[in-house]
């Protein structure tokens, strides 16, 4: 997920809650005004948005540097709100472990986040542990549930970044499921 | 995996199994035979290697598709050969149920591969089915490792490529773990 994410929250979000969202098929009042209120503490860290595709990548790689300062924090992120429903979000997959929601800043026509439901110390793939070899292959099975839901099982890519230089900027791990287009070589 | 690591093989992995393999410290001329025979079979289904990066980007999208032609055939691989050793690569790690090497056109300053030493149907992601979810755990986790071997478990980024539109050239599952670079946004 990018920081960007949050940048665009605020209008994007409330878009897809009303047009896209099985929860909030209609959009209450309230709603609006707690994206509203959530959107202010993510914003800190986080450049304008940028206009341009190389001003994106930079943006990211700024925003993933601003995020790494307190990656180890253990500090709740964004997707504890939207995890608890707080912030709603425009659900693909759900189960009892793990929550696949569309990303607010598609880089393909396709562009889902799958995230665990506990973090369990995975703020980053660099903090696996043997014991999370369970969760870490249901999130690729629910990768693969993802892609036959959105039509694309016959050609998407699964990207983890781990880490500032990677562009991580949610300390909560999360997969992102990209498709409905060409996609490029080198991955970026 | 590129399909121009299979173009590449005969001049670099000879390099790579001199310098870099801990099983081939030395090479003998066995080797070396074998490694130009191997190379004769899959090299068919490959374009040119690209010299400019855009150029490289159109063939990988090419070599992808080419492949694809025979996804589903359940043939084997040349993963099989570097499973078996018949083809010496650059082992970064090795259990028993996964094998880790570089990759012979990496992307990034480090590029590797893992993989599952057995296929079981996994020609692609897009396969995946519940009691694949041991593996894909203990794939996600083996990547980390890599990235802690490689040094650089700080950034790195773990990328899926399942079908020809998202330039997957051999169909056995493989987890590209790239690092060592500023990484850039989107993913290809």
């Amino acid at each position: 997920m990018s920081c960007r994410y949050m940048a665009a929250v605020s209008s994007s979000l409330l878009r897809r809650s009303i047009t896209l969202s099985p929860f909030n098929p209609l959009k209450p009042p309230n709603s609006i005004r707690l994206i509203q209120s959530s959107f202010q503490l993510p914003v800190r860290q986080c450049p304008r948005r940028a206009m341009s595709r190389v001003g994106a990548t930079h943006d990211e790689e700024a925003a993933a540097r601003a995020a790494a300062t307190e990656a180890d924090s253990g500090a709740p992120t964004i997707f504890d709100k939207i995890i608890s429903k707080e912030i709603p979000s425009s659900i693909v997959y759900e189960d009892d472990k793990v929550l696949a929601f569309h990303d607010i800043n598609p880089q393909a026509p396709v562009h889902v986040l799958v995230i665990p439901k506990l973090r369990d110390g995975l703020t980053e793939l660099g903090k696996a542990e043997p014991r999370h070899e369970d969760i870490l292959g249901h999130l690729l099975h629910a990768s693969k549930i993802v892609a036959e839901k959105e039509g694309i099982v016959d050609g998407f890519r699964v990207v983890i970044n781990s880490g500032a230089s990677a562009c991580q900027s949610v300390y909560h791990l999360h997969l992102h499921v990209l498709g409905g287009r060409q996609l490029k070589w080198p991955p970026g």
